[in-house]
Order: C-alpha cells, then structure tokens, then sequence
C-alpha cells in the first residue's frame, strides 16, 4: 500500500483549498466582461433612473383626479400636449389635465401617476376619459428607485452575467477591474500515451485526457496551456512540471496517479522547494488515485489515467481551486443549486467512500428520473451517454428505487 | 389597440419556431470543437479498447486458479514477468501464473481476469498468494467493450461537450463539420436612447439593452454584430434592419415594440419581401410587447424596451431561435433539467398571461425556496438580485407560499 499514505475524505481535501488565494487583477472594457470576475466593488456614481419615468404607455395625471373613475362612469380629463421621448417638457400637469408620455418617457412635473392607454379614451383633441382609479405613484419609476448613487450595486468576487452587463452600461460604468484568468499548465504521462493524431500501436491508447481537461478548464474560464506527454521517468516529469510551475498558475497531471507513476511523480515533487502533499489518494469512486499538493502556493493536482476518473475528480477538485484562483467568492464557489432526482432502479454502491454514478436524466410527469449507466470507469462513452452523476454518500450502501438523491449536471 | 392585433400565447409562439431552419457547415478541428453542435453523425473507425485493458494495478491470471481464495486460505500461483505499459508481450499466462501489470496496461493472452494489488502478497520473486476469489472478466475491459467500430457515437446536431471531445479523441477523430455560429444583428431604438460613454441629458437614458443582448447572444454560441442606436423615424430603422438583413441570420431590434414603435417598425418591415408578421405581443409578463416575423426565412425579433422584459423575451424565444439556427436536435432545445423551487411568500398574479417573477433561489435544509424580488420591469437591479424567474402559469392567480413551481436559472 505504498504510496496511499495520506487518504482523505472528499469533505477533508475541500477544508485544505482554503489555503490556496487568488490571483491578481486587470483591467477589461465592459465588452469584454461577460464571465469575468470582478476584482472590485462597483459603486453608482448616479440614481437610476435619473428622472421620473413612466413604465407604460398612457397619460401623466394627477391620481386623485381618477378617484371613483369606473367604466360607467369615467373621470375627464383635459389632454394638455405630448412629451417626446428623449426630450424635457417644462409643461407641469395641473389639477384635471393629463399629458401623453411613451412607455421609459419622462413623467412631467405636477403628475404623480401614469393612467395605461388600455384604460383610456381620447373623445376629442381635448378631452379624455379615464375609466379606472390610479393611485399616486402607479406606473412611475421614482428617481433613484433602480439603483441609488453611492450604493455598491456589485461586489468584489462576483461573476460577471448579461445583467450585471445591463446595470454597469446603465450607470455608465465601462472599464473595470477583474481577476486575471488562471493559466492551467496540463500534461499527459504514461509510456502507452500517444498524440491522437497517431494510430496506436498494440499496447498504446490514445491522449484522451489531453483533450477533456483542456475542454473543461476552457469551460471554466481558466487559460490552458499543454505541455505534452510525459514518459515515465524522472527527468521527463521534472522538466515538464517545471516548466508547468513557471509558466502558468497552476499544474495538472494526468495519469501520474497510479500507484507506481504516483510515487515516481511524488518523488518528482520533492524537488521543488516549499511542496507540500495535502492528499495522495481521496475516498471516491471514480477516482481514488488522485494527487494534490501545494508546490509554494501554486496547486498541483495529479489526476488519475482513466479517463471518466479524471473527468470527475477535476469536475469536483480542479474546477473549485480554479473558482479560488479566478477570485469568486466564496458563497459562489460552494452554494451552487443542485439538481435532485430520483434513481429509476437500486444502484449498489460500497461504504467508505464517496460514490458518483453516471446517470441519464429524464423529467418524466414532473418528476426528475436518474437512469444509472453502469460501466468500467475507463469507459468514456459512458460519460457520453450521461448527463449527470448521482451521489451516494460515505456511509450509504447505495440507492433503492424511487430513492432520491442530489446529481450534479455533466 | 391597433398593432396588437396578433396577440399569442407562448405556446402558440413557440409552435411557430419550427419554420426555421439551421445554418450550413463549416469545418473544425478538434481544439476549436467545445461548445459547436455536430453536422455529421460520428461513427467510429475502430474498437475502443483496441485490446484487452486492465482496469486496475495487479496481476493478470485465469480467474479460475483463484476459486476459493480467502484471506487466511490464500491460491498460490507463480509470478512469471510484468508487462510493461505501452508495450506488447508474447508472454502467455498458462495455469498457475500470474503477470503483474498496471492500470490501463494489456491483459496477456491466456488471462482472464486481473485481481487487485491490494488482495495479494509477494513472497518472494516466484511466488504471489492471492487472498480473494475472482470471476472471469473481472477487472478487464474487454475489445469494443467502450465503443464498437462502425457504431455511431455522436449524432447530428449534437452540443459538443468536453466528455464528447474526449470521445472523439479516444477514436482519432481530430476535424469534422459543425454547423455555422448564427451571426445576429443586434439594433438597439428610441429617441431617448444614448450610448453608455455619454453622460444621458435630462431625458435620455443609457443603452443598457446593446449590452445585455450582446452577451446573452455570445453565451448561447452567436456572434453578436451591433448595428447602432436608430432613431424613430422610418428610414433610420429601415436602413439598419436591411444591412442587419444582409449581414446575419438573424435580426433583433430593442425598444422598437412599444405601442408607437411597434407600428413603425411593422410598418417598415412591410418593405421587405417575403415578410410574415408572427406575433405581434406575447401573453407574458414582463414583455408583451414582442414583435416575431419571418423575413424570407430569416427570423425578426422585436424586444421591449424595457431592459428586464427585453432579457426575459428573449431568454424565452430568441435563445430557442438561435438554437434553431445553430443545428441543435429537437430535443436539446425544448427538453431541459428544470429546477424546482418553494415560493417563500404569497406570490400574486393575473391569470390571462404567463408571468415570470424574478426570484433569489436558496437552498436550506434540503429545500429549495424561491424569495420573489418585485419591482417594476424596468428595474435592471432587480435581475441584479435574482438568480432565477419562477413561472406562474397562464391560469393561475399566483403562487401560495410553500407551493412548488418551476424555476429558470439566470
């Protein structure tokens, strides 16, 4: 049992990302924001709106003059003139007078409502029936309302999304400080591993890893950066990690984590002053043999050769240190919403590690249904045919039928 | 009421989608494939595994001589070489032997089954006692056992996924066709409305609904082309809509569906040949002022002005057009993972529409709640707060608190 000396529990491993921080800033226009996130605090420097706005189309009056207006009995008003939209009126609404104004059009002043088009007449040039009561501040966007100036409207360690796009173009707010992407150095090692493009000779299997985990650290909006396969052997590893360490943010590995490469890759890891193993084996399947240290604050995380293992343990390891180099908050990196479903037959599963089975999901009479795709975690078209892992936890012995359990989406 | 002479449940809108049609091909490698949708069915040239592969580190041998193995009654068998990774042997396990060999590593002919390094004992260079019985494939992936030569692996129209890259790489696949990223003109109007750099005069608002579709469009896969603020006036819209026209698959214009607009830009969509008026207001709160067209084949979506109702229309029917246009199955676009969610207080409604009420999800013992955060539609600050939009159908009066109701994540 060489090597597994420093086992943890997933719920252990997540405790020791703490110590990992995130990287530094830079500067983006708002263009280029989507997905980003903020290194800042974005404080309004104004009031949104900045003036009274209606949110209908219809007539600014003063609401006490709807008062008793029905459909049998309508108020009548005087139609005094139009407010253009884009344009200040100095006209002032008085008692019994009602001005036009355009759904976003300034609410003139002595108006304190606006009555919707729907609920009007116009009788002549002059006169219009209202047949229903308002009250003061109906269909009126107050000064201030959206967003007031000098209130923090985002906060430092926010992902940036279409409408927080939307509230930063409506505060005028157009360049702004984010957290600099992680570059994600990866390499491949075994000596059966070959570069796609190869035919394999018998013995060989293609790179698959290669292509996965730069698909998913592309997804997470970190910057990867491949280094090539690794042979089995000190130098090679070294070199490569190496260069991993100083180029990028942090190191990802695949297949340096079965048990004989593991202790090789290890070894390699002393090398480099201030490393420090924070797991050497996790307790969860797919996945066991999974390396992670810290190499003088850098992460480095050994993923095991399988490829469906290594899908799911940089699905719940590398993605989370990732979320924590790209300085999202915490609250983001650890509440996200989960998916519950129930499992469509008994999936068995062994006590004494956390258990993440395949799954296919489908909603069926409004209940959410998990189809168990069972199959050897090499299997990579298993991963194919799922679109979620159902959890079985530590101390369960698996799911009965109809039993529900949390799934996270694939 | 005139303009509103089209007015269309969603469901009635949606049924009205299918007239569109995906874009043609272009070719990809497999480095810019993540996130593209499949033109051609992949079928795989080869057997994956192309040889019996070991599953675990341990030891090749005929499952047989491990019959009746225990912990304390362990089979004795003879350690006769190792395989070494990548590499082909023509050493023959014959009854009695065993061949140590790793994860991922060739299962020598004659073997059977592979038993775990955990469950046996070296005692010394020529004897292995094995402490636990196996059955016959236990342990190995057999020849095609992942994915059969000449199966189709990925079909037609399907979202390529980093699992589905991996696929790809596992079989040699490194460049195939994918249908074309829809470009979407995007075209923001109202007199009132000014780019986000100026500082807004009494009056004039900034354009906050350029920013947001733009990036709804680039999250869903499109290529935004923004075309500018048009003035309202007839041939300022006709202008942009026919270079919107000329230069994308799709055209979508902000602001120009409010009552007065809405007629203009009917009016000016009258100009091109081969349009067809889809919709014209949509049973949906926030948003009925929609405009949908088909402009000889090219889909017009006109939004409300409203920055709120313009993200949720086209959450609701612009993001399923660009999934039309972008070669998705049927099935992806309409058969999504829904969420469910507990209203956390009384949410009202009014029955004759369906009304999507923004809502800040949290998980709390397992379940989740759903806290309805109102404010008028033209608050940007609300869809700020919210994380999602909790739907009330189109006959209900609103939501009690407690009761369950779908939610779409924002």
């Amino acid at each position: 049992m060489k090597g597994f000396f420093q086992v943890q529990t997933p719920d252990q491993l997540y405790k020791k990302l703490d110590r990992f921080t995130p990287l530094s800033l830079e500067e983006v226009t708002i263009e280029d924001s989507l997905h980003r996130v903020l290194y800042e605090d974005v404080i309004s420097p104004i009031n949104l709106p900045e003036f009274r706005r209606s949110t209908v189309d219809g007539f600014a009056l003063k609401a006490k003059d709807t008062y008793g207006a029905s459909e049998n009995n309508p108020a009548i008003l005087q139609f005094v003139g139009e407010i253009p939209m884009g344009q200040v009126s100095d006209i002032e609404v008085r008692e019994g007078e009602a001005i036009k104004v355009a759904t976003g059009g300034m609410v003139p002043k002595g108006a304190d409502a606006v009555q919707m088009v729907e609920f009007t007449e116009c009788i002549d040039s002059y006169s219009l029936h209202v047949f229903k009561t308002l009250s003061p501040l109906e269909n009126v966007i107050q000064i201030g309302e959206d967003v007031k100036a000098g209130e923090a409207v985002l906060h430092k360690g926010h992902l940036i999304r279409p409408q927080d796009i939307g509230l930063m173009a409506g505060i005028g707010k157009t360049d702004f400080s984010v957290f600099r992407r992680p570059r994600v150095a990866i390499i491949s090692s075994g000596d059966e591993i070959v570069p796609i493009e190869n035919i394999p000779s018998p013995g060989e299997v293609r790179d698959i890893n290669r292509h996965t985990i730069v698909s998913m650290v592309k997804e997470i909006g970190g910057i990867p950066l491949f280094l090539g396969i690794a042979k089995d052997r000190f130098n090679d590893l070294k070199e490569k990690i190496e260069l991993g360490l100083r180029e990028s943010d942090m190191v990802v590995i695949t297949g340096g984590s079965s048990v004989g490469t593991l202790d090789l890759t290890v070894e390699v890891l002393q090398v480099f002053p201030g490393t420090e193993i924070l797991a050497h084996g996790v307790s969860i399947r797919p996945g066991k043999p999974t390396l992670l240290a810290d190499i003088d604050g850098k992460p480095f995380l050994g993923l095991p050769g399988h490829p469906v293992s290594a899908m799911v343990i940089f699905h719940f390891f590398g993605k989370p240190i990732l979320k924590i180099l790209s300085g999202l908050s915490r609250e983001v990196i650890w509440h996200q919403i989960k998916v519950k479903a129930k499992a469509s037959r008994n999936i068995p599963s062994v006590p004494g590690r956390e258990d993440y089975v395949r799954v296919k999901l489908e909603e069926k009479d409004g209940t959410l249904w998990a189809h168990p795709i069972f199959g050897k975690s090499g299997a990579i078209s298993n991963l194919v045919h799922a679109n979620g892992l159902i959890r079985i936890g530590m101390n369960e012995e698996g799911l009965e039928e109809g039993e529900e359990a949390e799934v996270t989406l694939l």
